[in-house]
């Protein structure tokens, strides 16, 4: 039963370097003094200046960068193959003219080192947002010919004014003609006026734990209102995070919608998709979410045959340093056990035998 | 088998008069020529200036306030006993001194409605927030020695800083003393930013599909990280709407908690209660959720014997203006009957007995 980890993100180099180059969010503040105290600092909010600069944003080590770590990592949770992604922000930070250049070499560079691990890696491209859209067709034509591409990971940012700006219709045009699957992760967040006057208290639990969820479910309930799935009928989503809490929110969404006197004026209610079909039908879910409460949720809004499991590697790494098994890790093969202790074929099919028929990997 | 409708809210009259002496939000907003289009303006955003003031916030009629008409909802839905409750935004806009004899004067009230329907009605009463701690708790006390009140309506600002406000806990040791239930139910919303800029063309269907169940999961994450639960172990919550998105993200909250350095560093999670203990010992939810999915995530988060029905009346009504039953209901009856089709004992419980039980409802 072979197991496939299509939620886990690397830094190439080649990106490493650019955010050292740079000195405002997203970037890697290095320390001259203490050369192995690099930071990586990515979030919006989390170069707060009041904060002392050694405990902004995040440790960055070679967990971020080196794929042989990456490997260790799945040897020791005996992952199979990972579908590895590059980590958000992505290019979206890029000056337009730049963007292009930079998603070429680091999808190159990516799908070089799939091609090192045969079998053992597969990747979702990256698309270079900030760029002429035809350069962003482009590269989804172009990502359609390398060998290891599977999908594409994308923010909920799209060209900078989200994901229901009719200005993306070319890309889910093209994305839908080629059957690339886009890969919604978060990034964002909420501002943080939102977690109230103590949230410095709570570390990163608040903005991890329910902005990054809330972020995704706004960005595809502005896909799903805009109508871009009932233009794009087959376009293919792959939701972080279970779908943040579109599984849980689904019928009040859908309740809201048809309770919504504006939209039936406008005329917008009228024979649209509802959530359900889009969720059973364009919507795919990773098998992130740690416990079997929130995994019955989502086998239930989209069906256990579009449940993939993930880990969110190198995130959440275990705060005990000598931990070789990561407890976040551990948390979400668990919660498959549970959900599917009745089933072995559905438990199977979210472990690994979805990815590989949704993603048609060569295993 | 008794049905009990325990999230229906009611505006008083003393309370309406109140919003229509005011002229910014909340306020009841009157058009000398069109008497019978008042509008009910109150959550933040709703008064746009660059939204026509017809179509601002929304209709208010006699079914907000005229008990009257409860008493018709109920019938029409085959509703034995509603415990009603003041709508938002309650009192927390009040000036302080205001606040007290505002609140004695509206649970007078409300318990007088209670009186007139022996058996049908129950209530939630409301707390001056914004007067002195001291008159907070003797209106606590008070409540209690009120022959139909069973518990507190409160949002999500508490004092005006979160209920992890610390200012809180004399009362909160006074709910726990006098073993009163805290309806907890949203009302702020999130700033309308986090919804895109085309957030107005869909109508409310943002704030009131996802921000708001998104406020409760933030106010009841910090009550949660802020050890409240620790400090007062019996002190029981209702929230609203199943929970926000407590059930769904509860994994997830657990993992973030367990995995951050820094709550870890500031001896924060050292024998702290988790997350699915808080969830199975002092949280209750409603059954206001509309799918069968959500609900199903609700039980197995919290258990069936601490869900109950509820209709969030007079809220989404039916567009159709003759249509009798309201579909919001319905939903909400199905998602039941979907959910517990092989138990009809957790459907009872879900649809009465629990509120029975939990409320202990004379019935």
């Amino acid at each position: 039963m072979p197991v496939v980890d299509i939620h886990t993100h690397i830094y190439p180099p080649t990106y490493v370097e650019l955010l050292r180059s740079r000195t405002t969010v997203p970037y890697v503040r290095t320390f001259p003094d203490a050369p192995d105290s690099s930071r990586l600092i990515i979030l919006p909010g989390e170069d707060d200046p009041s904060t002392p600069s050694t405990s902004r944003g995040r440790p960055i080590g070679p967990e971020y960068y080196d794929i042989a770590q990456k490997i260790a990592f799945m040897d020791t949770h005996k992952i199979d193959t990972s579908v590895i992604s590059l980590a958000n922000p992505w290019l979206d930070f890029l000056p337009g003219e730049k963007a292009g250049e930079a998603a070429r070499k680091i999808n190159d560079d990516v799908d070089g080192l799939c091609a090192k691990y045969p079998g053992r890696l597969y990747a979702f491209g990256t698309l270079p947002l900030s760029a002429p859209v035809e350069e962003v067709v482009q590269e989804i034509e172009r990502l359609a010919s390398l060998k290891h591409m599977r999908g594409v990971i994308m923010g909920t940012s799209g060209l900078g004014n989200g994901l229901d700006d009719k200005a993306l219709d070319p890309i889910y045009a093209a994305l839908e003609k080629n059957e690339t699957l886009i890969f919604l992760h978060p990034h964002y967040g909420l501002p943080v006026s939102v977690y109230g006057p103590r949230a410095n208290e709570y570390g990163h639990v608040l903005p991890l734990a329910l902005g990054f969820p809330l972020e995704t479910t706004i960005a595809v309930s502005r896909m799903l209102l805009s109508g871009v799935w009932d233009r794009f009928t087959k376009l293919k989503v792959l939701l972080a995070h279970s779908g943040g809490t579109l599984p849980f929110l689904a019928g009040r969404l859908e309740s809201c919608i048809q309770h919504d006197g504006h939209l039936k004026e406008l005329g917008k209610t009228e024979g649209r998709r509802d959530v359900w079909d889009i969720l059973k039908t364009n919507i795919y879910l990773d098998a992130v979410i740690y416990s079997d409460v929130g995994l019955k949720a989502a086998m239930n809004a989209s069906g256990a045959d579009r449940l993939m499991f993930g880990t969110d590697h190198p995130f959440f790494p275990p705060l005990e340093k000598d931990q070789k098994e990561w407890h976040s890790v551990n948390a979400n093969y668990s919660a498959i056990s549970t959900a599917f202790k009745d089933d072995k074929v559905a438990a199977e099919g979210v472990l690994g035998d979805n990815a590989i028929r949704i993603l048609k990997l060569d295993l």
